[in-house]
């Protein structure tokens, strides 16, 4: 029953965080234009190339995902550009918003939340385009909002064959959950933010951007300071930073980029499968329907839409006598569906844990869908066949 | 001689954090949706009203003093609208560029570094200016490029006077160290960063709102998403934030708020002023010429314009036989001056080390300006005596 700082976070984030990442949280900052803050801005910046698979630029902003990924729109773009969003979800639809808000020429393509975006829409506008005055196509990878993963791998590929627009990810809640090759792919701007794979709490977002994307920053008009990407080009190359950085979450991004080096990436997108496919298998298991198709799921994120006990009531006997905290719906899903995340610093146990609170909550609501033990059984199962 | 973890930072920011707010950071992050969260968010709103002697809105925005001062700027005005910008430093000189960088129409009014802004310049332009067309005055109060601090209160007279325009201030280094109230001034955008008197790393930004500068937010039209104020009020509201918040940063901020209540305004107040004059008659008698005039020294910082010694080279002996971090100058004052932050978690006896060490550090250096020791009497005279 609710105990004190035993919370175990089960949300897309913040995300657990490692004890060494916390404790490196709390040593003394040291001055940002010191030989030793260049020493960490240079480690942190390698390991980024390293976790975006890439030769790009990854550059670090204070602040939250969303500031980095209007910071990957607004470089590149002018007024008037015409841009292609894909909004299947809450974060899709923010980035209509931000395109619209800055005077984009907005061309939504969008799909029912819960289902993944059609790549074939995206190519039937791109090849329609043979003016090439489409700029940009804006998407989500991995949308928190529903458990859904889009096939940014062909949508990717359609823009490629386009040849003049740039592809802008939201990688918020796929970047260190799964495989997001960014020079395999070409992608030109990809957004994330600290407070989930990375496994550190929030407050930095990053930002990698290919040469592409930096010719096309020289001739964009939207106006821009904090967030413009070329101070912090030009800052990165001294290893240093335009704007203050906030010091202490460098030692935390230090700390558990280390972590993610000694893991590997390979281990690491495996865990996540693994993570995701227990936890798929155990909402089957206790008859709960799943609100995203097995064949666009979320590594991030798993949304149960159940249709014989309250959403709300689950997140409520779950956090008051499980500790467990789950994510609930937004907007319209408000109160119908609920998330359990399983992204960054969570292991096999965590979700045997979740899930069994779960099956607990499940009996005391008086559900009656499943047989008591099905979940962690069906958890368990995927477990010792990986 | 350098030793690991035992560099003191006497630099403008960031400043030394005290070991309960290091300690409160490491704490592991709660979900930003949560209650808990929501009754933070409540007491360190109402903690900064207090600390802002405003009932005006405080808004907490993930960002560097920086963001926050761009945000205090682009969320009041449009596209062409006219304003003076006060530039004697580093700093005014970076609020007239992002002026200038939406399109605004910048009239500076600059003084050169190291002087305070003349006040009577606004008066001038704001008296003739009968048709009302200037749409704000932006100015920093405490310079923390040259450790001036602007008449504030005078210029905001004549801002006033003149009715139609808002006052702008950057406060990044005064708040919090010397009197800045809010509501007695009618200061309209206040813009503030954590890693400042706030004793706390960096990573947070303030913006304490006026409703004359709401009323203008309804009709600005200069594009924003992340930083749009009207989005953080909204949710502020509702004791929540529009985008992720750096929840371990606002560990830090409600405990360094407690403190600072702990200690009580006044208090802060004077032991600014304090630090400031021990420090300032501690350079004089050693024989350095100050950087600012007396009747405009900053509460956060005093710069040296050693004429006998070379700059940099204090600073390299301060830093690696003394652990004492001083700052250097910034742009054309790069080499030529020396920086000595007194601001936040600062107590009298760090000033007699920092002084101490740097009689040391003019030993070493051959210098023969004053009598050994002289500092250091100097500034315990001003604490014996206060």
């Amino acid at each position: 029953m609710a105990m004190d700082n035993k919370m175990m976070l089960m949300i897309p984030g913040p995300t657990p965080v490692p004890e060494q990442v916390l404790l490196a949280m709390a040593k003394h900052p040291i001055g940002h234009r010191s030989g030793d803050f260049s020493k960490i801005m240079e480690e942190v910046t390698n390991n980024l190339k390293w976790l975006h698979q890439t030769q790009n630029d990854v550059l670090i902003l204070t602040a939250s995902g969303t500031g980095a990924m209007e910071a990957g729109i607004i470089n590149f773009l002018s007024a008037g550009d015409r841009v292609l969003v894909g909004d299947n979800g809450k974060f899709g639809e923010r980035w209509a918003l931000v395109a619209k808000a800055y005077g984009l020429q907005v061309d939504v393509i969008s799909a029912e939340w819960g289902k993944p975006l059609d790549p074939e829409e995206f190519r039937a506008k791109l090849e329609a385009d043979t003016e090439k005055a489409i700029k940009a196509v804006i998407i989500t990878h991995s949308e928190t909002s529903t458990g859904v993963l889009n096939d940014l791998e062909t949508i990717n590929k359609y823009v490629k064959a386009h040849g003049e627009a740039l592809i802008i990810v939201d990688t918020v809640t796929s970047l260190g959950a799964s495989n997001v090759p960014v020079d395999e792919w070409g992608l030109d701007v990809v957004a994330s933010g600290s407070q989930k794979g990375y496994m550190i709490p929030p407050g930095l977002g990053f930002v990698a951007v290919s040469p592409k994307a930096w010719k096309a920053y020289e001739t964009a008009t939207l106006p821009k300071f904090y967030l413009d990407l070329g101070k912090y080009k030009k800052d990165a190359a001294k290893n240093s930073n335009p704007f203050t950085p906030p010091v202490n979450l460098f030692y935390a991004l230090q700390a558990a980029l280390n972590m993610m080096k000694a893991e590997g990436l390979e281990n690491i997108f495996a865990r996540h499968q693994r993570l995701t496919q227990a936890t798929r298998a155990a909402v089957k298991a206790m008859g709960l329907p799943l609100f995203a198709p097995d064949d666009a799921a979320s590594p991030a994120i798993t949304a149960v839409i159940p249709d014989r006990v309250d959403a709300e009531q689950v997140r409520s006997v779950m956090k008051k006598r499980y500790d467990v905290l789950l994510a609930g719906g937004q907007d319209h899903l408000k109160g119908k569906i609920f998330r359990i995340g399983h992204l960054g610093f969570v292991c096999d146990r965590d979700i045997l844990s979740a899930i069994g609170a779960l099956e607990g909550t499940l009996q005391e609501l008086g559900y009656e869908g499943a047989v008591p033990g099905a979940g962690v059984a069906a958890a368990a199962k995927v477990f010792a066949n990986s």
